[in-house]
């Protein structure tokens, strides 16, 4: 297990390893203006496409069970303080006549929904990534690494889609993405990109729920640190952990080839889970501008985001 | 007051007025990719910047009340489920020494952080935007015109820093906003823009929340009509509620001159509110990238967003 | 099917069928003073039973689904918003050295926990019970027949034991409990007592989950109006919903012999379910003392509550 | 300050505090079947007196804010997820024609309603009441003097109705309780009793909120001891925090003389607190039965409770 310490050598060209401003932006870091310009040219078409599950919280009916997600996780809740059915039952408009609705939603983002983890998400032993202590994550927040250090990411993407390439229609459970399927890809990986990762495994939720949880697709450690190796700015999974999950949604790796620990706590490298890549798929385009704008939660391990491809 | 019916004819040259695909969208159809496209023109720089407050959610401190925020909202709030202190104090590791943090959030996003409205989020009658009926706005949530419905925005934006234009921190309580306010901030506004409004209110904030209560600064009723006609695609300000508010956090408008109902009900512009715009002041910036990503909240009336502007 | 209207001529003796005070109460009101009195004198041991199932709300482990519940229910979220492992790991002490814990809950506590329902949570047609105007149940709560209006319940206990009767562990899935099942209880129902019914459906939960959720054992129609017949005050079962539940959670009965509007909507008889009462199986006494104190949970359809015997 | 070792020599005639079974009830041990069996004789009416504040969780309106609590603590927030309104709207029925509402409720006791506290909820040092390790406190809840560890709470009452001897509406918010004023109460406390204290300081809440918050009456740390020393098996006031608190919320005794680690820390006694007793008052009785049942919250600093008078 190699430990927190030695991220003080960084592995690849760039130099966020260090301690002092913006050390717990991570791998974000590479993005600096000149790529941020950079990256704009991987647009050709103008079309947007949002990458993001529904978020489904009417708790009185099977809607939020209705949306790929790990057993035994709170599910999201969403909630109407007042609404129109209300007004059509007699409630009295504001003020002259105006009417509102409003709302309110609990969401526990990891397993749920899209998201993406901050980097004090998750570690080994006492520190957080670069060094951090462990303990400065509380119940109040973490004041160290939370998703509110993470900032907006505009990036370059590239797309790895393993099932169109293998001309499967999703890779099986107990597949893992090797180095030669993301080569195979034919992505030009440039410093500051965002390896985005097709497995197609929430296609598995549509055939029953059972097959989402009897495992999960995923990177394979070798591809992963072949993707470290690139100096990445992020990884985004369609799956729910971007490595494989076995039917106990547990990871099977050993520690030193845990991926959330190479990625989150090894390299800084922030990471996207549960995107939705099939109308991404169907565009069939290697490279292009990705986004994802994380709330502001101070302290947050997670954000639920909307990533947005700019094709 | 006009009715929604009277919409069907379109106000400018676009032709969102139409019942079927997209209807619910709004002014948003204006982003077509060719628009989209052309927006890229408006970066020069490549720097991000986000446009969001904190989501303080920290229950057991006074964090959550730091905010701006109006009276009486439930504030956010955020948990941990398990965090690092948990470890300190003895808690197993997964499996071979994995740890992990873990939290939710509570967000009522109206009046207590930056967020967008959905077009559901205010009317006046018994039809939402475009006629569609207002009952379906339901416990479970909107099945007309939800935040769900609005998709990612991608625009060019036309920024009207009035206070800087005028040399004064921020708009006093009272003021708003006229036509000529906005002329003479020099933005050449294009069909598809997103009006990006500075008060400076939040500034307000810090000299103290009564004064921050006391009422807000905002856009006149003429001056909302003028951007309307400009075929924008959404207004998004760093005030409360687009429009100034009295010390009561009420509109004094009439409902004809009601900014929610002009921008969202009769014209089905979006608008985000809350924004955090003092560092996009001190770039002196009138024209950028502007990108909001709303959750996918299924029926939501509004959505927490990290707003950014790529310069 | 009964219309509401015809509840206006009382089926027993007492006159809660009336409008004005107090008719939000339904048959609590039996409960006088003179009647809560005579209680008293079922208490012969001073032993104090509770009768709830535990609330898990530790969201980041499997407590939460380790509890008796429905599918698809929101579980019970319970979050530390400061806690021992905080100040373990650093956290300051408030003022001189004082440390607390503070938490926070979020119940929904229909077919989750041990709950009484209001008279409100349901009914057929446009009306609640005693003709109150169903559409009076919105959004911000129900102004009419709320949890708020029922009051503490403290009452003589008759307990139904069908299971210990017969000498089985619990009752099968597809079992109705009948009026010669209550009868062979040996009860000596009096006007105002609280009908205690045990199924031992809990213990299903501990063979598995499945067996639970694979249909529920519960009263039949004519028990339920036998009961009625006797002016009880309330029904408390073990079972989730006091009629039968077929697979797919749902009873099977006709409006007419449906045993939520039965009691609620026709009698205004409260209900208490997914009570656990295994200790009071043992005790083997027919009498006892019964408390239950909802929450005053203003227009709340039900609350999480702690019912006791008091032997 | 009084080392949590001290307490392994009990200060009354009591044995609480002693390691092993039931040791993390603390005080709630002298409530034997013998001595609830007799508390039942301090009832002589049969009345029975609600002592709870309402929850008022309707976040669209100003309703949470219009009942007592304590600045800046989450307010309760309720929630419907189907009702009334929804089928007038046109939502279909259950089935053949049924008809239900369902709704979800958040709560912070502390601060905020009536409610119990855990005897974990407060500590110094790094043990918890008798000798527990604080570090057990985590995020996922106390495994140690958890609310689930209190049980229900059946006792005699005696009640000091401070401002009701001394002639006035409510006590001045510097008062301190002096161990005079409550034996001017004429009670004849016995071990076991519940202490039922009023200030009558919720009434400064109907004069304004700024009152209310102006610092509260509570005991002194004299008239606490004198309650410990009499063997007392619970305290439940009407004041938010037992003690008297400063126009900041705090209290300004010692930690020798903090009267929360006094009951809880200490001595094991459990704490009520923000009761309504204004009925009570009126009713001029020293003793009746006091009944409290917490929620069985698994690792709860607190419950909610609708505590009730047996007169």
């Amino acid at each position: 297990m190699t430990p927190p310490e030695a991220r003080q050598t960084p592995q690849g060209s760039h130099n966020w390893g260090r301690w002092g401003e913006g050390d717990e932006k991570g791998a974000l870091n590479l993005l600096t203006p000149e790529v941020v310009l950079a990256s704009l040219g991987a647009v050709t078409e103008g079309r947007v496409l949002p990458l993001a599950l529904p978020i489904k919280g009417s708790t009185s009916s099977p809607a939020p069970t209705t949306v790929p997600h790990l057993r035994g996780r709170p599910l999201p809740q969403h909630f109407m303080s007042v609404d129109g059915a209300d007004y059509a039952a007699g409630t009295r408009p504001v003020g002259a006549g105006l009417r509102m609705a409003d709302d309110a939603l609990i969401v526990t983002p990891h397993g749920t929904t899209t998201h993406m983890d901050a980097l004090c998400h998750m570690w080994a032993g006492d520190a957080l990534y670069n060094g951090h202590p462990a303990d400065r994550v509380r119940s109040y927040g973490a004041t160290r690494c939370g998703i509110d250090k993470a900032g907006p990411v505009v990036a370059r993407a590239s797309f790895f889609d393993v099932p169109a390439r293998r001309g499967v229609r999703h890779l099986a459970a107990e597949e893992r993405i090797t180095v030669a399927d993301l080569e195979s890809c034919g992505a030009d990986v440039r410093p500051g990109d965002v390896a985005v990762i097709r497995t197609g495994w929430p296609l598995a939720w549509s055939d029953s729920p059972e097959k989402y949880w009897s495992g999960q697709p995923g990177l394979s450690a070798e591809a992963g640190r072949w993707l470290a190796a690139h100096d990445i700015a992020m990884v985004a999974s369609d799956n729910s952990a971007i490595s494989a999950l076995n039917p106990h949604q547990g990871a099977d790796e050993s520690l030193d080839d845990d991926l959330h620990l190479l990625f989150l706590w090894r390299h800084g490298i922030h990471l996207a889970e549960m995107l939705w890549l099939e109308e991404l798929s169907e565009a069939a385009r290697t490279h292009f501008l990705f986004i994802a704008t994380p709330l502001n939660i101070q302290g947050g391990t997670a954000s639920p985001i909307t990533p947005i491809a700019i094709l």
